[in-house]
């Protein structure tokens, strides 16, 4: 067993992630285990320069170059942080994941732009500060074999959960919600993962507009209104919902624009509607699940919505058949996911094995992600 | 012996350069052959995107996301075509080192900036386009370790110029001159390498302004005049060219703004101007060189200047106790001196040997350059 740490910062700019992991083995044989984790919150000043760099208006080369060295600065220093805090040396880390911020992207060529994606926080920078060797930039190499460069995070869920007697469903609830199926016994090949359509995204906008809150905790709202299901019908009828797998959505499908359409065409009470939105994120994640339902199956929820009870009692009464659960009953963490999997990305490419997923991304072939910096 | 290729795309953008070389060893035992080269102008639409990318104004973070993909897809492109040139398969390519296209340079931090450097042309590309290892990115680290990032030749000059018996002054004359000293059996650290001042720039300057021709061709106008020994006394005492190293300047010391005002206070017949202003190159090199002249010196000149038979006679003149050559007098290509660099920058880093010259980067220590993206 190594000590590996990874390292990622997600699009919520919420700040960077390092989990500290001991980890062993490769491909199907791989172990991890996360000894410790924490998240460091941006400075203001950079948190500023990130947000212009996101913008197409705000953002140029000579702000891109720089930010690219004070956010490698920034990953460096999260990697010594969460060695400071577990008591772990410098030298007995044997290497890094690093994400990186994604500044932009394009998962299809369109017009003159070419379809690629742009994660910056310099690898040589963490290499230096850390005296470890740093495997970076993960996702060009799946986009150069045709894939979408994400989701980047499939394979260390296979490794983490496939189980040979039983189906994984790993279900995410975020502002959109997205599911990966770990078939039991499956090859790395047979794994599915694609968007199941809404998360949070609705009930979030309804609690704003009715109640001025970011969102209905625990599933309070909800557990006190009554389903409309003329309204429910007409949301199951979305044609993202119809359309089979492979298929991706986003806020823009989902989000303010949609719930306000329908706080105009539908009169009703405000936790009616909040538990109608609910349902139908319910329902959605039901019935995209309910093909890859084969004997024993878990159907594990991650992210903001496995904190709403209301939801999660829903999902169960639509899923009789199956054991549904949230990260936290199998003893993972739901917040340190993607970066531990940045640590096990890491760990194949370091002996040349492959680490994207194919049929997540659309890749033509598996190949190892990310380019290597040793110290 | 193994093939290898070295890319590179400098900031005159002509395009991309491709040399193919036979490379064993490392470090002081590397052995390097060119074995064929060739220059791949951008197209059009590409050569203007690459424009916007390094202007100010015009750049953007989806602009600069979309070209690092076209850009490893040229960069992917000119390796194919020099291996197919060359009649070399792909099967017997080790690695390529890809120097990438710099879009921005920051050597020292100021304001809310960082030092730092940002080169693109995505790795991961052109691995898979050519199913070879790729080492990029190579400015990065030597900056990590307190250095400027330039330049990044010196380390491919010591292995291709050291003489155990003759020291060597390798004198680049572009817009600007550099120098990159070599003392007889010397190690690596006591190399040298700073900017001796102007190369071509006021002579081309004044080209344009008296004749709108873009250089003196073979230093015919310079030939036809006398120098003012005035005026080229007046240039001699510029406090650049009486500061001893280290030191770099640029186009923004001894450009448009500097000739315009000499024209502007000297009045002189334009090839009694052009004459002058030749002296004054060959002579500030003069005085840059010679405190490195100890036994047996050799100046190699490489660059557009050593095309200006009139600006090496000077210098001849000015050393008379030194070898005075240019490159392709020893058989070397001044055209290909930069993508041999990045061939032999890429053997180092993936033996992990160091590739950075400290004395001429600044930097703290000797590091390996670089990322590795395997195939």
């Amino acid at each position: 067993m190594v000590y590996a740490i990874g390292l990622m910062s997600g699009t919520s700019l919420d700040g960077i992630d390092a989990a500290l992991v001991d980890i062993s083995g490769k491909n199907e044989t791989t172990t991890v285990k996360l000894i410790d984790f924490l998240t460091v919150p941006f400075g203001k000043p950079t948190l500023q320069r990130v947000r212009e760099a996101l913008s197409l208006e705000h953002s140029d080369v000579e702000k891109i170059c720089s930010l690219n060295i004070e956010l490698g600065q920034a990953f460096a220093q999260a990697a010594l942080d969460v060695c400071k805090k577990s008591g772990i040396s410098l030298d007995d880390l044997a290497f890094i994941g690093s994400h990186g911020q994604t500044l932009f992207h394009i998962p299809f060529a369109r017009d003159t732009f070419y379809a690629s994606t742009l994660q910056i926080g310099d690898p040589a920078i963490i290499c230096e500060w850390t005296k470890t060797t740093v495997v970076s930039n993960f996702r060009e190499r799946d986009m150069a074999v045709g894939g979408q460069g994400a989701p980047i995070v499939p394979y260390s869920e296979y490794v983490l959960y496939q189980k040979s007697d039983t189906t994984r469903l790993l279900q995410n609830i975020g502002g959109i919600g997205n599911v990966t199926v770990i078939p039991k016994s499956g090859e790395i090949t047979d794994m599915i993962a694609f968007d199941t359509g809404p998360g949070n995204v609705i009930m979030n906008e309804l609690c704003l507009q009715f109640y001025n809150e970011e969102y209905d905790k625990g599933g309070t709202y909800a557990s006190q209104g009554k389903v409309s299901l003329a309204l429910l019908d007409e949301l199951m009828a979305h044609p993202y919902i119809q359309k089979p797998y492979p298929k991706t959505t986003g806020r823009e499908d989902f989000g303010k624009q949609f719930t306000t359409a329908l706080l105009e065409k539908w009169l009703l009470e405000p936790n009616d509607f909040i538990a109608t939105a609910t349902m139908f994120t319910a329902k959605s994640i039901a019935k995209a699940v309910q093909p890859f339902i084969a004997g024993p199956t878990e159907l594990i929820i991650g992210g903001g919505g496995s904190y709403n009870q209301t939801l999660i009692g829903m999902i169960r009464t639509e899923l009789p058949e199956v054991h549904v659960l949230i990260q936290e009953d199998l003893g993972f963490s739901s917040e340190a996911k993607e970066a531990i999997a940045m640590a096990v990305l890491a760990n194949q490419t370091l002996q040349r094995c492959s680490g994207n997923v194919p049929n997540a991304t659309g890749a033509k072939k598996s190949v190892p992600l990310g380019s290597i910096t040793y110290y």
